[in-house]
C-alpha cells in the first residue's frame, strides 16, 4: 500500500490518511531539523506536528532525541542551566496541546541539585491528554568521536518508562517499580533513546556498555521498540545502521521504529532516514534522507512506505574495511552531507551569501558548485584573483565555471597588494635581520603574501556586504600536510570540503558533472590537470610547482590518511602493508619511507592549523575536525616509528 | 628540620639526604614537566629520578599521573594506539632500572581487545627490584571542563593495588581478591590517581561519583594515602585544593602525599606544588610552584620542607563566590600561569621567538612583558605599526615600553598597505555592488584593513625568520564581545592573554610594574589611558573611538562574564543582582538592560571567533577556551531572556 509521505495539507491526502489510521496502531515519525538552544523554534515545530498527528487520528507522534533543545547542545547547558528550566516549561506547554494522540518529545531533564552524579538526564517525555504520562531516560551515554553525552548527562538507572512524577526528581534510589513499557491502545511500546539501541551483544564484536536496554524491554513484554535518535551521517555509516537494525529486529523478533534528527548543527550532519523495520529484520517504511519529513507507519502490521535512500548502501561491512579509490557509491551521500552542512550553517547563523576565490583549480571549483546548490547561485560570488603565476588556462577555467554555474563573478588583480606588501615587508625584514641574522635564504613568504592578499579581498567583501562570509577551500589531504596558508586560503567563515580527501574530490567533481541537472559545469580541464597552488615556481621545471611533487601522490597520501583514521595503523603497519598505489606503480622502499616520513613530519606540524580550522562538515568515517578529534599541538615530537625493546634498553642504558 | 629541596648534584646535599633517609620511610616526589606523547623524553626524565632516588636510599619515588605518556594526551591514543604499546615497553624498561627503591610511574594501560567498555585504563605501575610489583588503576574519571578521561578510559573496577600479572588483562571479572594496599618497609600505602582523591562525601556539597577510594583504602588499613595527579591550575583553585586536602587528611586521620605534574600542555597549565599533609590536616612539605622540583619527605613522621607557594591562598572559599575587582591575591599566579604557558608551548613546539605588534595600548604592552619574561628579550620583536589614527602618545609609549623591556623594536608604517588595499577593495566593491546592491553605508572594512595589514607584517616575519610565531593580543573581555579582527589582531600562533579579563589586565600591568626585578616597565600612560583600538573615529568626539563607548564599561562587562562563568547566572539573575559597578555608579534600569542586551547579542555572534581562537592559556576558573568550553556556533539564536509560563502558553496558542 503506497502510504503518502510528507506533511501535506491537501485535503485528499489527509482524508486518505484518516481512513487508514482509523484502524488504529499508526504512528507518525516527525523527522525534524532542530536549532541548538532555540527552544521556541523547536517547540513551535513540534506543536505543529502534534496538532497534525491528532488531526489524522494517529496513536502516537514521535520526535528525535533532545527535540526541544537540539542535539548536540554541548557545554551550553552547563554554563547556561536556565535553558534546562526553560525547556521543561515548554515541555509542559506542549503537553497541554496533546489529546488522544500521544507525543514523545526529547528534552534535557534537570536532576536534583545535590543528587550524586551529573546535572542532567537525556530524557523523553510521553505527552497525552494534556498531561505528561511518563518519562524515559537514556541509559547508554556515548562519549567518543562527535559524542559527549557523558560530559553533561547521568546514565539512567532504569530502562524504559517511569511515572511522570519522577520528572526532575529522579535518581537510582528513586526508581519506581513499574512496567517499563508504555501501553497504548493494546500495544506495549519499549521506548529507548539513540545509543540505547547500539549495544546488541551478538552484533558487535565488542560492547561499550554492560546493559542492553532493547533485550530488557523485549523480555518485559514489549511488542514494539521505539528509538528516538540524533545519529549523524558519515561515510558508510548507513550500511552499519541498516545491518544493525535488521539484525536486532530479527534476533529479538521485534519491530523497531527509529526516528532520527535531520539537518546539521555546526560540523555535524544528521541524515534523517527515519524508518520502521519489522520483526523479520525487513525495512517496511523509511522517510527521506537529508530533508524534513513526516511519515506514518504501523509497526504491528508492518505497514508503511519506503522513500528511496541516498545511495551509500551498496558495500558490505567487510568491504568497508578495505581502502578503495572507487568512491562512486559514497558520492551522492557526500554531496548531500555537504550541501546540508552549508545550508544549515548559513540559515542557523543568519547568513545568506558566500564569497570565494576561484583559482581555476579543483578545490575552489568543487566548493563553488556546492555553494551554488546550497545557497542559490545569486548568493555566491566567485572572484578570480590571478597572479603572475596564474596560467591563462586557470583564468579561463575560473570564468567558464562561474558562467556555467550562473554565480556572480568578478576579476581582481592581487598584483598591487602583493607588490606593496612585498615592498613593505622587505623594508621591515632588513631592519629585523640586523637583530635576527638567520633569515631564511628561501622562505615561503612570497607564496603566503599571495594567499593572504586574496583573503584580504574576500574578508573585505564579507565586511562590506550584509550576511556574507568568505569560504575556506582547503581539502582534507592538504590540511593533513599543512599545505594551506594561515590567514590565507585556510581562513574563512566556513570550510565545505575540509573533510574530503583530494582523490574523492576528483571523483565528486566528475559525479557532479554527470548527476546535477545541469551537466559538465566544471570544465574538463579542471579535473584533468594536476593540482597545484600556482604560488611558486618549481626550479626543476621552470613551471608552477605541482602539489604532488611538493607533497607525494594524492592516491598514496589519501590511503595513509584512510588507514590511520579507519584502521589506526602505525608507521610499521603502513610500511608493511601494500597500498593500492603500489599495485599500480613501482614504489622503491626508500621512496615509501621518504613519503611516510614526510607524512608524519608534516602532520606533526599541521596540528596547530587543525586547531584553528573554520567550521566545516564532517563527511568521512573519521576526521580531523575539532568536534571529532583532538590531539595536543605540543605533541608534535611524537616518534611515530616507535622503538624496539632492544632500542629502549639501549637508550635506558640497561 | 630544613630538608633540602631541588635535585642538586652537590655532594654535600646528597650526603645530607643520605644521612636522613637512612632512617627509612622517606619518599621522593618527582614533580616533572612532561611532553604529551613524547614517551622517550618522559621515560628518560623518569629514569634519571629513579636512579637518583636509589642513590639517596629513598623507600619510594613517585611520579605524576600518566607520567610516561603526558597528560592530557586526548584523542591521540585512540587514533594512534601503538603509542600505548610503546609506553608499556618503556615501562618494562624502567622496571629493570629499579632496585630497592620503589617507583610509582603513570602510564596508559591497554585493555583486552574485546573486553567490554573503553580501550584503556589510566594506571600506575609500582616498580621495584627490576620488576613490576603491582598496578593501580584510576577509579574516578573526570569528564568536565578540561578533563575528558572518560572518553578514552574505563573506570577501574577495583580500588588500590592489583598484582602485576593483571597488566593488560584486567576487567571487572578479573579482579583478584588481595589487599588493596602496597606494603613497603612496614608502611601500608593506599595509592590513588588524581580524581580518586576528589570525592570526599563530607567536603563537597555534591559528589560526582558514588565511590570514595580514599575512605575505602583507609578502611582497609592504609597508613598513608599517595595521590599521583595532573591537576591544572586555575584562578583560586589552590584554595580549594588546600582546603580539600586538609579536610580529607584530618577527617580520615591519614597523611596524604600528593604529587602533581608541572608545566603546560597546550592550553592547560599545571602548577606542581606537590605536597605532604599530615593526619591533622597540616601541610608539612611542599615543592615549588611552576617549576620542576624533587622533594623528599616522610609522611609518617611528617618530616619535610615547605617551599613558599605562589600566592593565591589568601581568600576563603566563600569569598571566591563573590565577584571582586580586587585582583591582588591572584596576580602572581596569573603571571606565572601565563609565563609557563608561553614557555612550554614554545619549547614543546620547537619555537623560540615571538613577534607582536606594539600599539602603545594595554593588551600588547602586557603581552610584550610576558613574552620577554618567558622567552628572553632577545627573542621578542615588537613592531610599532601606526596608522593615521595612532596618537603620538601611543607611538612613544610603544617605543618606551620596548626600550624599558630591552626587546627588539622596529617601526613600520601600514599606510602603503592600507592605501593599496583600500584602493583594490573599492575597485572590487564597485563591481560587486552591481550584483549585490545592499552594500553597507558604514562598514567595518576600513578598521579591519588596518588590523589585517598589521597581521600581514607579523605573519610575514614569522615566515621569514626561523622558529618565530606572531602573537594574538586579544583579551578575554574583548573576545566575549567579538571585538577583535579575524585574520587581524585575533590571529596568531599563540594568544597569551585570551583568558584574562580587561580589568584584571590593568591590575596585572600595575603588579608587574611593581614586582618584576625591573620596575615600571610599562609606561604609566599605558595603564592610565582609556583603552581603544585606534581603528576608527568616534563621530561624537572626532577622536579615535574609545572601546568602552563602543562596548560598555569594562568593570560591568567583566562582572557579567564572571557571574555567567562562575555562578551560571541567567539574564534575569544578572538583571536582578547588584553589580559592584552599580555600587559606585548610578546605572539607570534602561542602561543596564541595554548593556545586558548588547552583551548577549555580541556574545552570540562571537561564538565563531571563539572556535578559531589560537592556542592560549587557561587562567580563570572558567573560560571560553576550546579545551574547556564548547557551544555550537549555530546556537546564536538562543533567547537568553527566556519566557514566562504565560508567554509560552500564549506562543503555543493555549
Amino acid at each position: 500500500m503506497p502510504l503518502l509521505s510528507g506533511i501535506k495539507t491537501e485535503a485528499q491526502e489527509t482524508e486518505e490518511l484518516r481512513a487508514l489510521t482509523a484502524k488504529g496502531g499508526f504512528l507518525g515519525l516527525a523527522q525534524i531539523n532542530l536549532v541548538a538552544g532555540d527552544i521556541e523554534h523547536n517547540a513551535l515545530k513540534i506543536s505543529e506536528y502534534i496538532k497534525y498527528a491528532e488531526s489524522i487520528n494517529l496513536d502516537m507522534v514521535i520526535f528525535p532525541e533532545l527535540s526541544l533543545m537540539g542535539y548536540p547542545i554541548m557545554d551550553t547547558i552547563d554554563r547556561h542551566p536556565f535553558l534546562v528550566e526553560e525547556n521543561v516549561k515548554w515541555l509542559k506547554g506542549l503537553a497541554e496541546i496533546t489529546g488522544k494522540t500521544a507525543a514523545i518529545v526529547g528534552f534535557v531533564e534537570p536532576r536534583e541539585k545535590f543528587a550524586e552524579g551529573k546535572r542532567f538526564y537525556n530524557s523523553l517525555a510521553i505527552l497525552r491528554n494534556g498531561k505528561i504520562e511518563g518519562i524515559v531516560r537514556k541509559s547508554l551515554l556515548p562519549n567518543y568521536s562527535e559524542f559527549n553525552d557523558y560530559r553533561y548527562m547521568e546514565p539512567s538507572p532504569a530502562v524504559g518508562i517511569q511515572p511522570a512524577e519522577t520528572l526532575g526528581n529522579f535518581s537510582s534510589d528513586k526508581v519506581i517499580q513499574c512496567s517499563p513499557l508504555y501501553n497504548l491502545n493494546g500495544v506495549n511500546y519499549g521506548i529507548t533513546v539513540c545509543e540505547d539501541l547500539w549495544n546488541n551483544k551478538d552484533f558487535f564484536e565488542k560492547n561499550l556498555y554492560s546493559k542492553d536496554p532493547v533485550s530488557e524491554l523485549k523480555k518485559a513484554g514489549a511488542d514494539v521498540i521505539i528509538n528516538c535518535s540524533a545519529s549523524p551521517t558519515r561515510a558508510r555509516k548507513e550500511q552499519l545502521k541498516h545491518n544493525m537494525l535488521a539484525f536486532t529486529a530479527f534476533s529479538q523478533k521485534i519491530p523497531i521504529v527509529y526516528v532520527n534528527q535531520v539537518g546539521a548543527i555546526d560540523n555535524i550532519s544528521f541524515d534523517g532516514s527515519s524508518r520502521g523495520v519489522n520483526k523479520y529484520g525487513d525495512l517496511f517504511a523509511r522517510a527521506k534522507s537529508f530533508e524534513e519529513d513526516f511519515i506514518v507507519l504501523n509497526p504491528v502490521t508492518a505497514t508503511g512506505y519506503i522513500e528511496p535512500i541516498t545511495r551509500g548502501l551498496e558495500k558490505s561491512l567487510n568491504e568497508q574495511k578495505i581502502f578503495t579509490l572507487e568512491y562512486e557509491s559514497d558520492l551522492e551521500r557526500t554531496y548531500k552531507t555537504i550541501i546540508q552542512g552549508i545550508k544549515d550553517y548559513f540559515a542557523k547563523c543568519g547568513l545568506k551569501r558566500a564569497v570565494l576565490g576561484l583559482s581555476g583549480g579543483l578545490d575552489s571549483s568543487v566548493c563553488a558548485v556546492l555553494l551554488a546548490d546550497a545557497l542559490g547561485c545569486e548568493n555566491v560570488f566567485g572572484v578570480s584573483m590571478p597572479s603572475k603565476l596564474t596560467s591563462d588556462e586557470s583564468k579561463s577555467d575560473a570564468k567558464t565555471l562561474a558562467q556555467n554555474l550562473g554565480i556572480n563573478f568578478a576579476e581582481a588583480s592581487i598584483k598591487p597588494m602583493v607588490d606593496t606588501t612585498t615592498e613593505c615587508l622587505n623594508g621591515l625584514f632588513k631592519d629585523i635581520e640586523t637583530k635576527w641574522n638567520d633569515r631564511y635564504l628561501k622562505s615561503f613568504t612570497p607564496d603566503n603574501i599571495q594567499a593572504r592578499s586574496r583573503a584580504m579581498y574576500l574578508w573585505g567583501i564579507s565586511n562590506e556586504f550584509p550576511s556574507c562570509i568568505p569560504i575556506a577551500t582547503s581539502d582534507k589531504s592538504e590540511l593533513y600536510m599543512g599545505y594551506a596558508t594561515v590567514n590565507g586560503d585556510m581562513s574563512g567563515g566556513f570550510a565545505p570540503i575540509a573533510d574530503v580527501p583530494k582523490t574523492k574530490l576528483f571523483a565528486l567533481a566528475s559525479w557532479m558533472n554527470l548527476n546535477r541537472a545541469s551537466k559538465n559545469t566544471i570544465p574538463k580541464s579542471v579535473i584533468e590537470k594536476k593540482p597545484g597552488a600556482e604560488l611558486a615556481i618549481d626550479p626543476n621545471t621552470g613551471k608552477p610547482l605541482n602539489a604532488e611533487d611538493a607533497l607525494m601522490p594524492y592516491e598514496f597520501l589519501d590511503e595513509i590518511i584512510w588507514r590511520i583514521e579507519n584502521k589506526n595503523e602505525s608507521y610499521k603497519d603502513l610500511y608493511n602493508d601494500t597500498f593500492v598505489y603500489e599495485l599500480k606503480n613501482i614504489v622503491p622502499k626508500k621512496q615509501k619511507i621518504d613519503w611516510l616520513n614526510k607524512f608524519y613530519n608534516r602532520m606533526s606540524k599541521a596540528l596547530y592549523k587543525w586547531s584553528i580550522l573554520p567550521p566545516s562538515v564532517i563527511v568521512e568515517s573519521r576526521s580531523i575536525n575539532k568536534a571529532d578529534y583532538n590531539q595536543p599541538i605540543t605533541s608534535g615530537r611524537i616518534n611515530y616509528k616507535g622503538h624496539s625493546k632492544a632500542e629502549i634498553r639501549n637508550i635506558l642504558q640497561l
